[in-house]
């Protein structure tokens, strides 16, 4: 099937990068193998409506073969890469090896514990499907046990939900649980009010969202505090075990009781950036992230392309962010890096267009920066809606999503209320991924 | 809160009998507390849906707390029964101890692989929301792997897939699946024809769907041969490791390699039913089902119910079966008698109602018996599908399920196809719940 003449395009990672980097050489004379170790993509920015029980697992995660069907150029593999022969270009998994012309690395991020790994057990991140479904079992499953506590003590230990980092996840997650706690939830329990559980948003710097702008942080703010959030900023965490958090301020220390804490505080790139640094020679900066060149190739190994989280490339004097547009767009262009190798011309330079910057808090309250525009409340919630509803339109599940959403606004409810049985069982007893 | 004359009611287990058990006494002067391991009714006749990818599991899960929210006289509590104090009248849970002045045992029923447990890991039963997502994780990996297989033999044991057991499920799991590789994968995969799949069916009895009538039994078996599915029957499974099946027929021994096998083929109680039968000196039958008074309660003990899968009654000369209309029927019953004692009147005896028997089979086929009445095809599927939106209305999930049904009708896809990671991994790589 393989011809000497016919460049074999190696993507390692289904998310944003690998999917639109596929999508992108459709139409160019190539062969691509998109090697994923699930078999979905999975539309992370809204996980966290999967965390808080708006959505099912299935309604933001599409089969990868669905969405390349039709491409007849390229063919999907499940299977974990585990190597990187560079010098003889091929991509080892763990049983098989695939041979490539040029590699696409686009295997994303993990969560990060700055060196706290043990932390994990107590508050786990929120990255992929069965992180989702966890969180959603323990919350769901601390208002059950608030419920049967006699303990008035320990009852409030187990009504107090701490969110560490108040970036995009750290706010929507807030945001959807304050909602529960307040709306979905009420009436549901009868030695409790829900409505007494604390969400505290906890984040290292001085105010919420860091990377909007300060007009915005502040109305976001108002926005969680409306909700019932009480977001706690200049605040560094020193200590996460099963009964608590501490942390640090500048007042000093102090004790949380609490049995419920989500991680949302920092990503790292995934183990195997790692080994093609390794294998390339290529640098890593402090978050692991590969320095790319312009063209986001390795410097020494123009084959090889490195996308989206796991890169590492300056933009108006900072790294670009690891959200999904960069992924996208960095994505298309080394598919177009490629395409115009096989005109026989060279590469440009990347260039970013920055299309703006979401969060939305809760129901009908967001913010948005496009540079230009800044605004917030329901016009940014509104504009949230539209962009997510957009690019899940690819994914054929939109009308499902708009109609479970039109539900829920209208009703208050949340479809996806399960707490399923797994390994790690919030309580000793519910928990793990369903 | 609680009066020396109010009575408690304790319902052990909120499936279809003690949900509708809690419903019913909505109106009588009574406290009612309904224990659960799990915080939702679980709709078990559509879970063979989201084991094949149609539906999500928060399409057929509604929580406990939601369905009970406005009926003041009930709470809900997450917890399980491991003890009964017949004598002392409570019930005992892991945590805690609940007491009663009436209890109604509706806990079901569990997989039963009659004396061959070990049978369980290569053979996974469809009883719960983690046993349907497993299953449907190694459904989908199977042709994933035989994607990747050179070996053609191996890659014809990935292409088959054996369920035993052909009621209602099996038949449903079947027709199901042979749409997967006909339809639903069609054009997916590069090295193989998912339509190459061989889907086996295995019973013990002379013909598929053993309650049914003999006429519909044939109809069914030539839907199922004319969807591909290879009905085998007269045959007894005499082992299954992970790597096929040995079958015993009418000629003797024989050995089918496969990698994926459900199990269809039979149901025991729940553990608890053993616990309350030992307390009470009750007798059970084979399955170990309790056998009770015409009045659903336990020799000796009046203030006891057992109903559903736990309950053995005799009706027109053989054991009530373990379908949703019995236990919703006999959850009703068991609240008018306790009903009826606060008026000072006795109890009368339990008649069931057959509404009828139905199965469907892929897409627009199907078989209903009504005694009276008995139909396939179309019409029995169109009967099929009416009946279960009209139960699961109460579920507020009908119109998303509608539209997903829809949907897939008219696209042949499947919007829930999710291979998760958890702790049982076909493959050695993928599964678990999701």
């Amino acid at each position: 099937m393989r011809k000497c003449c016919v460049r074999r395009v190696v993507i390692a990672g289904g998310g944003f990068g690998g999917l639109y980097a596929a999508k992108a050489l459709r139409h160019t004379p190539v062969e691509v193998t998109l090697v994923d170790r699930r078999n979905f993509h999975l539309f992370q920015p809204l996980l966290y409506q999967v965390a808080t029980g708006s959505l099912s697992p299935g309604e933001i995660a599409a089969p990868l073969r669905s969405l390349l069907r039709d491409q007849k150029n390229t063919r999907v593999l499940l299977g974990e890469a585990v190597e990187l022969d560079a010098a003889g270009r091929r991509l080892i998994l763990a049983d098989g090896a695939v041979p490539y012309d040029s590699l696409i690395v686009a295997t994303g991020a993990r969560n990060h514990y700055f060196g706290h790994d043990a932390w994990q057990a107590d508050a786990p991140g929120l990255k992929s499907i069965e992180d989702a479904t966890h969180i959603r079992s323990r919350l769901l499953y601390a208002f059950e046990a608030a419920e049967r506590e006699p303990d008035p003590e320990l009852r409030r230990a187990w009504l107090t939900f701490v969110i560490v980092g108040a970036g995009a996840t750290g706010v929507e997650l807030a945001g959807a649980l304050a909602e529960i706690a307040r709306d979905t939830l009420r009436g549901d329990f009868r030695s409790i009010h829900t409505d007494e559980a604390r969400i505290l948003l906890l984040d290292g710097a001085d105010r919420v969202l860091p990377p909007f702008p300060e007009q915005l942080s502040s109305a976001a703010e108002r926005s969680l505090v409306h909700l019932g959030v009480r977001p706690r900023t200049g605040v560094r965490v020193t200590e996460v075990d099963r009964e608590g958090v501490t942390i640090q301020t500048m007042q000093g220390g102090e004790r949380i009781a609490t049995r419920t804490v989500v991680w949302a505080a920092g990503i790292t790139v995934s183990e195997f950036t790692g080994i093609v640094a390794k294998a390339t020679g290529a640098q890593q900066d402090r978050l692991g992230r590969i320095l790319v060149n312009p063209d986001l190739t390795v410097p020494g190994h123009p084959e090889v392309f490195v996308i989206g989280d796991a890169a590492n490339l300056e933009w108006k004097g900072k790294p670009l962010p690891g959200v999904a547009p960069v992924a996208m767009q960095q994505g298309r262009f080394a598919a177009a890096v490629i395409a115009s190798r096989i005109k026989g011309r060279g590469g440009a330079a990347f260039r970013y267009l920055n299309k703006g910057n979401l969060a939305v808090i809760g129901r009908a309250s967001g913010v948005a920066d496009f540079g230009f525009l800044r605004v917030h409340g329901w016009p940014a919630w509104l504009l949230w809606l539209t962009v997510h509803l957009t690019y899940l339109a690819q994914f054929r599940n939109r009308v499902l999503v708009f109609i479970r959403w039109g539900f829920q606004y209208l009703t208050f409810d949340r479809g996806a209320r399960i707490i399923s049985m797994g390994a790690n069982d919030p309580g000793d007893r519910a928990g793990g991924s369903g």
